[in-house]
């Protein structure tokens, strides 16, 4: 932290990307203020990302990533009652609110890239723990059997492993990068993450808020398919609704018709999502307005 | 502060239960995820109520009412650009804040109704400066002409005139209470709110948070007529709409059709809004989870 953005500053910002990419509406596929799930609704969401402040706060000043994600992870059940809501979002969330305490926003993102770097066996520790507590589709287990450095997916009964072979959390990213558009920000320093924030930034100029997080995630959604669609299904109905947002896109199908067919067929472009709020946080330090 | 709740948990409290008061839908005559006002939209009462946590933690450890209040309001509008969202919020909610990190939860009323009569002459100060930069329907100029207490409805120039007569936040209340049902809830130790935090709990335990929010809601609105609505038009007109809602309540009209009337006619009933946020307030202090 060195006077750039105070704590608060930052984490308000990490709270409210989080509050405005969930409010976005209609977001094809994902809960948003018209849809919920079975076990989880977009009020979870809202508590969850306020209910986690003070972690979003601390991660200016100190814990690794690993730690802070343990943390993040087990703050946001204490406030609602639908699960896991945000754990691949703290996985970008957590080094761009470091790089931002870090240094002016102009720096942001070779400071994200460094502080990735620099994490330790220690974050990758943490991050298997935070990664068994909420059960996320993070990584299947064949993705793993295929990966050579012995890591397995519960990352339980292979914490010890990690340390012996020196695997970083950063390590783990890597190897995920492949099969997890998430997990590749890291590698791709924050790539997609920035893109979506130059999008957001320049719909919201001539736009309202609510169209500029909806028309940026519809055209990140047709840019790419879906890592989380793929794990949960497969790379073919990942591609399948990259397609479908690409004729949203070019007006050949409309929002509403989209929304309507994921959320009755049940696929939810969750990692999508991840990168929307990381680019709203982008969006909101670089002097956004609601 | 004692030990019995943290200034955060208290803040996210608060922060949360504006969130969760603008988000019930739907929410006849008030902004919702469905409507928002020609200058004034959804997003910016979140935006306003994650921006002005570092307000609300402050308020469990220092700063008078008033103080905390005109800071709020200033902080409020660095996030969003719709105005005033939350001002008549913040007159219940400040005093309930000092009051929960005074104590525990079952000495929350009596230590909230000790707060306010606690106020003094300077937070009478501070409240006008803060009332006068929103430009809130707090009082109109003849409530206050028939004041003997000679206040002016803005409150420039009677800054000096409050000090010399001794006039302390908790007396402006006073006076306004007969035409204010927010400033009345210090009067009455808080009467409705406690009773909104009832209904509230009562309701979430058999149906979801949303429900628990949109039916207190109207069962406040059909108790007593709006004063908000009241000062924006008359008494008349409050107690038509207060009508309506029983109608509702009584399943003579539904909560879709007292909606579109209330939002075509462009009638917003928000000082019971005001009281949603105290009574969402009391019941997340009070341990119910969204």
């Amino acid at each position: 932290m060195n006077g750039y953005f105070t704590p608060s500053y930052l984490a308000r910002c990490a709270a409210l990307a989080m509050i405005l990419e969930v409010s976005g509406t209609p977001k094809p596929g994902n809960i948003d203020r018209d849809h919920d799930y079975v076990s989880t609704k977009y009020e979870d969401f809202l508590a969850s990302a306020v209910g986690v402040y003070p972690v979003l706060e601390k991660a200016c000043l100190e814990g690794g990533i690993g730690q802070l994600m343990l943390e993040a992870s087990a703050e946001s059940v204490r406030w609602q009652t639908g699960g896991n809501t945000h754990f691949g979002a703290y996985i970008l969330l957590f080094p761009l609110i470091k790089a931002a305490a870090e240094g002016p926003v102009d720096q942001l993102r070779t400071n994200s890239i460094n502080i990735v770097k620099e994490t330790t066996v220690d974050d990758a520790v943490n991050f298997y723990r935070a990664f068994s507590m909420v059960e996320v589709r993070m990584k299947k287990p064949e993705d793993l059997e295929a990966d050579d450095r012995g890591l397995d997916a519960s990352g339980t009964g292979s914490l010890e492993e990690l340390g012996r072979r020196g695997v970083t959390m950063f390590d783990i990213m890597q190897i995920s990068s492949k099969n997890d558009m998430v997990a590749r920000e890291w590698v791709d320093g924050f790539r997609r993450s920035f893109e979506a924030a130059d999008k957001i930034q320049s719909k919201r100029k001539t736009g309202t808020m609510n169209d500029a997080t909806v028309l940026t995630y519809l055209e990140m959604l047709a840019a790419e398919p879906d890592t989380f669609i793929a794990k949960k299904y497969d790379m073919d109905k990942a591609v399948y609704v990259q397609g479908l947002a690409l004729d949203v896109v070019e007006r050949r199908m409309t929002l509403k018709e989209l929304s309507d067919r994921l959320f009755i067929e049940k696929i939810n472009p969750g990692s999508t999502a991840d990168l929307m709020i990381a680019g709203l946080f982008i969006a909101l330090v670089s002097g956004m307005r609601v």
